[in-house]
């Protein structure tokens, strides 16, 4: 079998360290050629040294992290550490990493990346804000020919926003890179609350990881735990949705998901519906398909498969 | 029992028509004051027309039925004759009414009653575009003390629009309309696509109307058959929603309907999100709560509502 | 010779007491129907009642004065006390009016006057907030036919804003307002920044007014020299612009101004540009034209004759 | 005297090429680093190779020229044809130049180069849509500590916009660019329509050019000619206005020019005024002064140099 190709983009941020764990415990089937952080969840200096935290977790120190934009195009800069912690991955304990930075600034990664690869071979998985995605589209357009996908972890529709009555955190936070990479004609597949709500952890769900005889089950298990508490007091949920893993599944498993290809658009000008991710989901619009718009999964088959490739890490 | 004084507000439209029949079938708990007529589904010219109408298939060309605005305050008139067709009540023989609009204008009427009632008397139940309600609270700011309450079918959030991917019609059609009632200062109760998608017709409920032993009973039957067909073909629903009889069923039997205070916005400024209802359902804005935003229906119970009241019609 | 029939709209303000005392000199050719009070420059409260003492300052309490709008259509409301003061008319002692307001609404009295009237009869002089114009037209878009043109101070181009960096006040006040009237159809001529900064009082030109032998010459210049400490320490101006005396004048001696029939739009969505008034000057936007938009006058003529009619009050 | 290190920044077009002439003549008292090409007036297979054909032109094709940018960040791409004619420089003969475009790409030239350099030690000067300065703002955020200055053609405020009634042609090519660059840090200096309307050709003055003993004077002599046509018939103007020469006569001489240090925003939102820039002339909106925005030149003193140097070119 293939290893699909992968670049990881992203804002670690507890559900981020879970799905970088996931997918590193994938190791068969996904080849992360690099992790790329990007400010979000908490600032660049949280979220590029939290990449590396998680891949020393996992075993891994010999995947590339390069550090990119330490903040969005035009919006101020917006965290959420009132989800995540001052740290962004507040309730476990966090060492110094001893692997150091990648020299190249991430987006010069991405470019020359895509650029070498063979057309359509490289699979983005950004998973934060779109600004380092953003910033190789337009500095080097180009580069989109070596992409095969996006996929992506963002927005919402038939949900409520979670940082905004309209909108997802994600959009939010830069959403004019958002509606650039919408626009960028590479196959897109979207993540957005719609499904990332419905894969929301059990007591029973997080025991199975508490129980393998690892380091990193237990380890998701306690992220997942201390992530949790938000989610059930601000949103009524009864455990805490799987954002960023869902990515992962997707990539593993894309018979657990369902959806549809819509034109999708985003929000750049309004303070009141600003990151609103526009959905046509009844083709009212005429505007044309944009993106594969991910509204089911299968969420006992997500955990199952998360179970077992967080089995496999050490 | 003291009976609802109401003033209807309205664009005939095919659930309009059905709402008023309902609405005048409850004449024991409902006195409705007026109908207002109201530029939107169809121009003004079939709106009035169509709401003499069905004042006349009901029996009671004694309700004033007064034309108002033809247009909405800024934005171009639309309208939906891709839905209700070009007269607004499409499917039905129409006749012509022997009753005369009343000689004033229903903006003139809305003010005068309103001011001359005792304060918080008076039920507004506007199932259009809220042109006529916007231009009474501009002219005359302080007729609000009148209001009992603004009971209005409009919005969406966790469904989609109806009419952009953004946007439910009648909030859409004046935007800005939408805003200057929302921020009125008055109770407000919305009842949006979210919960009156929950309402659709089927053959059995549609077939007990028409099973009816009077003459609105079949009326009402052939009405919603052929608006069933639009929703069907374009929504891929089961039925017809019956979106602005949830109004008068909400009068009657609020107990049926589940909701929740919270603050809405109405989006005036994006073409990408104009007419969007913002609903901070989760509290992230820390805007005052302005609307009960209801989101569930007990539908068995809604239409057995519905035709309970239909049958007491001629 | 035929008088101009005359429906002025206003907030006074300073700067439209002495447009008031102006056009009641012209009782020759101006024909003043009403005075019709709108919230600007001040509350509804004082517009309405210095628009009387204005009245009875010239011996003319025999004009009828309507207070209309007390708030805009949709934005929140802004004052300028800070040109005007507190009253709208500091800096001269203000006596409390024997007359009574009209029972009749400004908005009422204007769509029935027009709507009365022979067809393109009525010259609309607004020279405050368009909220009582845009309502009229709205309630009774059939009224447009009883207007001869409306003459409008208000807007600024290839002058600085004077309450944003890119707004006039009139405008700003009341955006939706401005936009409705600039699309009705009738013929508009509009008096912005960028011509009534060419008419600023000087010492010479005031002490004309000062030394005409009755009351309201005198009051004029005092009224003006107490609006000059604004503008002179605002604007580095050297005196203070005679924007609605500029509408007067106009009405009496097009013959002093030149301009150009262009389109005009006002920017009702972005927080940063709100109320701008956009001019095709240059024809680049292919809109059609719908202002005629007054840019030059012969600043010695006009107070010339405001001079002139100023000596003939009492 | 120490020769000022200039990245220009250009999308040439025919006032560009006038400008890059001027620059190349002041080569003692100026030390282009590189010309870095945009899309704008036309696109970019078109300004890069204008770039280096006017190099050639002046005998320097020593200087490198980088391709940058072809695109806006997010508006979708407008350009100037029907001004500048389909090669950008229509109306002279264009070879095809000798020398190659550098390998390094614009953005990571301008990057590298005030990474490299000396605090505050380099000035750009952008005479097109700001595209390239903002990705390399974006792209490393610390490179603003390498700028000296940025001196740059673009905005209106006082003037009409020449590509809309709003905003003119720079700013409205890619208003988010604009914005970031304006919100960068650096001290800026923008020579707006408002003075560059003041900087108009003449016969006489041409005629200077059109006499040099040289290859060059003619040329731009030429040049200006064919871009006379446009400016005269659409504007009116007597003659072309030497928009991008203001920045070179700006950084040889600034005591020919005047000006103030305002606050400047870019409206990134309305379609009606996109682009518009907004100056807060009259200190009304409590923004912070960011930019110096100049608006008088003395115009003979700018053509005098504008000979002067022109005559030091083969």
């Amino acid at each position: 079998m293939t290893r699909i190709p992968v670049i990881f983009d992203t804002d670690p941020g507890q559900d981020d360290a879970v799905a970088i764990l996931f997918m590193l415990g994938a190791h068969e089937e996904i080849q992360p050629l690099a992790l790329t952080a990007v400010a979000g969840n908490v600032g660049l200096h949280h979220t590029s040294r939290n990449a590396r935290i998680v891949c020393e977790w996992a075993g891994r120190p010999d995947i590339p992290v390069h550090a990119g934009a330490d903040r969005p195009l035009l919006v101020a800069p917006v965290t959420a550490e009132h989800v995540h912690g001052k740290t962004g991955l507040d309730g476990v304990p966090l060492h110094e990493p001893s692997m150091a930075l990648a020299d190249e600034h991430a987006v010069d990664f991405m470019v020359r990346t895509l650029r070498e690869a063979a057309p359509g071979s490289i699979t983005l998985c950004p998973v934060g804000p779109l600004t380092n995605i953003a910033l190789a589209l337009r500095r080097d357009p180009g580069c989109v020919r070596g992409i095969r996908e996006i996929v992506l972890m963002g927005g919402a529709y038939f949900e409520a926003g979670n940082i905004t009555p309209a909108a997802e955190f994600n959009i939010y936070a830069d959403p004019h890179a958002a509606q650039i990479v919408l626009q960028c004609g590479a196959p897109i597949t979207m993540l957005p609350l719609d499904v990332t709500h419905q894969a929301q952890t059990t007591a029973e769900r997080v025991s199975r990881w508490r129980a393998l005889p690892n380091r990193c089950g237990p380890l998701a298990a306690n992220i997942v735990t201390s992530l949790e508490r938000y989610d059930v007091q601000k949103f009524g949920m009864h455990g805490a949705p799987m954002h960023d893993p869902c990515v992962i599944a997707y990539l593993l498993a894309p018979e657990l998901f369902a959806g549809r290809r819509v034109n999708v658009e985003v929000e750049t000008t309004s303070p009141l519906t600003l990151g609103a991710t526009v959905v046509d989901w009844w083709g009212t619009s005429g505007r044309p398909a944009n993106v594969h718009w991910i509204n089911q999964v299968d969420a006992d088959g997500l955990f199952a498969r998360m179970t077992e490739y967080l089995a496999r890490l050490p």
